[in-house]
């Protein structure tokens, strides 16, 4: 049997879909998006309704769910909290159904609505996932979300991490310059993640709003077991 | 006096052209585009008008020029020669104006037309090229042609080197993840580069086509000091 396919998209900006229908995806928004995602469901989260609309996310607040949402990590008037981990708590969230606002999130859940799985990844979850993928025996692609479009090293990290312990498993090859790439910047990062990502542009941008409050927290590594994955058009918990 | 700014585009997929009006853009097509061009310029070419079409490049043709054009690899029939540094020897080109066929090229050209300069970079004219930006007091984009609007790695490693030289020179200073990732990957390459450049795609692309023997001459370092530069849309070189 040949080897899977493992191949890493830097940016939305660069996704193909049609080179990927039947692979699973799994994205990545370190800072702070899919840690979010997977620390709501650590928590006990039911599930995750993402939309990308501003009126949507409304609508939602007024059927009685809890909405988390803000622009550009500032929280919008009508939502119960932001984008921040450390809101998705336990004494929130327990068993809850929770409406997360992402322009971008959504964007790239369409984008990738031809593969055969989608799921979120973070170093909060990283070997569960990694173990998960290799379970399966579709080819993968690791698709950073980035921000506005751009290249981001925390997000390339993450999939260098992901990508390291699928080439390890030998199941897999690419032939996939991005892939290379992450691979080689996590094998330098690894050492010292937090050191490394203090050069990040996101980090600058987080702290100029006194938002990097939970950056250690997202470079922590397995605090959960959780795999959310998207099942019509709603974040779950892979393996209940 | 604040320091310049230094940003790195992986793909035209990525490139803002509005960010960077003012800038100087250099083009970065290491595997065979602007090492052909910067080969071109060493070995006495008066100048290269770039054009997107196949009906252009043969009007061109028609008119008693000389045409380098190709389509993924292969001479078209019209042509005088193929996209191969090899191909433009003193004794073909020296003093003559060369027809370059390139759809990618002509594209980026384009986006690139609110700089303040546009230039031609390759490992052939690394230190030159370094130089003369510096003697420049602009802020700097080193944009990577990539492939099919992928990111690569060898056009990466080639502004990882570049962007090594302006950062040693102090005078520059970068907020951007592509930089910091394209720096970090040189610093990995560097020490061997021949030996990393076996993994990248593009490397098996030209080998399955018979066309990888001028790879090894792309990634020499200091083959000329010429620095090609756009024109009125047309390459000359910059130092006369």
């Amino acid at each position: 049997m040949g080897k899977r396919k493992l191949e890493t998209c830097f940016s939305p900006a660069l996704y193909e879909p049609g080179l990927h229908e039947g692979s699973i995806v799994v994205i990545i928004d370190v800072l702070r998006a899919t840690s979010a995602i997977c620390t709501a469901f650590a928590n006990g989260a039911e599930s995750i309704i993402p939309v990308a609309g501003i009126a949507e996310a409304k609508e939602y607040k007024n059927q009685g769910y809890l909405v988390a949402a803000e622009r550009d990590g500032f929280v919008l008037d009508f939502a119960d909290f932001g984008n921040s981990p450390f809101n998705f708590t336990r004494e929130r969230i327990e068993g809850k159904t929770i409406v997360y606002s992402t322009t971008n999130g959504t964007g790239i859940i369409k984008m990738a609505s031809s593969a055969s799985a989608i799921a979120v990844g973070s170093f909060l979850n990283l070997t569960a996932l990694a173990n998960w993928i290799i379970t399966c025996e579709n080819d993968v692609v690791l698709f950073c979300a980035g921000w506005k479009n751009r290249f981001n090293l925390e997000d390339t990290l993450c999939a260098g991490a992901v990508a390291e312990r699928l080439m390890e498993s030998f199941l897999y090859t690419t032939i996939c310059d991005s892939t290379h790439a992450a691979l080689d910047l996590w094998s330098l990062a690894k050492r010292d993640l937090r050191e490394y990502i203090d050069k990040v542009a996101q980090r600058t941008r987080l702290r100029d709003k006194g938002l990097d409050d939970c950056i250690d927290f997202c470079l922590t590594t397995d605090f959960t077991e959780k795999i959310p994955v998207i099942k019509n058009g709603i974040l779950v918990n892979n393996i209940v």
